[in-house]
């Protein structure tokens, strides 16, 4: 058996899977704060997983983790971590020593993306593309996460479109991370709702001129970030997943007629046939921490 | 032996490479329009290049060809060669009946990609970006082209940078080959010069106001390119080629400030490195035909 963790910045998932990949046991909890909180609550959630299965330490091949932040993959050492209070951490050493298990680590956009892939049975190259506090993509080439020469491949969210568009803390102008993330909508749409993103797409929905404005931004970054993953990587689907992915059809409708749009006044654009190549990860599906489960069943290269 | 045919929109290049892709002589002359004149021209070159070395054409394994348009790679069908008069040929079934050695076609960006990687001796994931008429870059990843899912890997051309840019035949608007590539120096700066790229990098350097502007339009553009590269495909290495490489340091030394000047604004840039990681093609190198005589040296994969 294997597992993996996803810890995230409000929530961890976990999953552990037998050796047909099927989920066996699947577990959400909120995220902990800082180093020991991290580490306490991944050994909780490894140690619940297999009360629930009925297993022992003994039983699992290894414990695959998806975290945010720097992740050395050689070490598992992280670090940066920023929105879950980890300056740095000697994750893959401290959690395998706690719990007797073999111990990885990586990006959690990579994992996330690997574990779609395999969620919606892709067997072409694919792209996860994450909206969530960031933008940011995971690329899938032949069953593996294509890392890139120096682990940065897919990191499209600090791509400028725009000359005069919003400054990203990155220090550039018009990223397509100021235009559809989490953070964007935070800084063009600041409401006391909830749900920040269902509010704004209701009041698009209904009208509301102001909101409808800063939908079309959300939706145009989206698209754009579509745009370039599909012109630079040409995979086959781009798979839309973190926290915006949420809103579903809301995003959906809107993100096919701008492909629409687009088409008409671009021949070329209309060829390459982009609402058919984009999917919507299933809400509230495992994926990241599936990926995690996944992460090294084939070697890492260092090209792909 | 193995032959590489480059047909460009201007020249035509064509190498023979003994078995360790050592190259024993290359060919250059202008390209012929049409059908008849690009078959008979690529025939003409092998037979002049097989007699150069002293060789038949039994002795050669095969022949791979380079040409810009719509290449059906299975089949060696070329369409929309517009540049060089061709609507549609049958390039590889003709060309190899003509002279009995098996021929292989490629997009022309592609090959060069892979002679770039081979001729710089890189073993690291490489980009070759190709400021010809248009901008458009091919990418090796393990010594081979990664063509993506449908051929379009690396058509980073029509990814738009400014929604106020210039309209782009592509139909959009600021797209990367508006600003730097042949067609974009043609609208931008028209002039009787011979060549006008290198018309327009002396003025700038004279301080000619208009043509220091332009110039920084061209250069954003490069860079712009390069980013949009690496922040995709993380690629460890850009090569720059095509007819604007030629201007050499003219075009490296206020590319690398732009790079300098990004990366003093943006801390996430300068860590990448942007500088020492574009590399310039020697100039009148034969990439391209290498890159040709290459080509399935691997078993095409489809995805990569």
């Amino acid at each position: 058996m294997r597992i993996g963790i996803d810890i995230g910045g409000t929530k961890t998932d976990a999953v552990i899977v037998d050796d047909s990949l099927v989920v066996r046991q699947h577990l959400r909890r909120p995220t902990g704060r800082g180093n020991v909180a991290v580490v306490d609550g991944a050994e909780r959630i490894v140690r619940d997983l297999l009360d629930g299965v009925g297993a022992t330490t003994g039983e699992v091949e290894q414990i695959g983790v998806g975290i945010p932040g720097v992740v050395d993959e050689l070490t598992g050492r992280v670090r940066h971590a920023v929105n879950i209070g980890v300056a740095e951490l000697e994750l893959a050493a401290i959690l395998g020593a706690r719990l007797s298990i073999p111990v990885v680590v990586g990006n959690d956009v990579n994992a996330a993306a690997l574990g779609a892939s395999h969620l919606l049975d892709l067997h072409v190259p694919t792209a996860f593309l994450n909206l969530g506090t960031g933008l940011a993509a995971g690329l899938v080439v032949d069953g593996r996460v294509w890392r890139g020469a120096r682990g940065g491949a897919g990191e499209i969210g600090h791509i400028p479109v725009d000359p005069s568009g919003a400054l990203c803390p990155c220090g550039q102008r018009g990223c397509l991370e100021t235009m559809a993330s989490g953070s964007a909508l935070a800084r063009l749409w600041p409401t006391d709702a909830a749900l920040p993103a269902v509010d704004l797409f209701e009041r698009a929905e209904a009208g509301q001129q102001n909101a409808v404005a800063v939908r079309e931004t959300v939706v145009t970054g989206v698209a754009s970030a579509v745009r370039v993953l599909l012109l630079s990587t040409d995979v086959e689907t781009v798979i839309i997943g973190g926290g915006l992915s949420n809103l579903g059809e809301r995003l959906m409708r809107p993100l096919r007629e701008t492909f629409e749009r687009w088409g008409r006044t671009s021949p070329f654009l209309d060829s390459l046939d982009l609402s058919s190549r984009v999917r919507l990860l299933p809400p509230e599906s495992p994926a990241a921490a599936l990926g995690a489960a996944l992460l090294d069943l084939r070697p890492l290269a260092s090209a792909i």
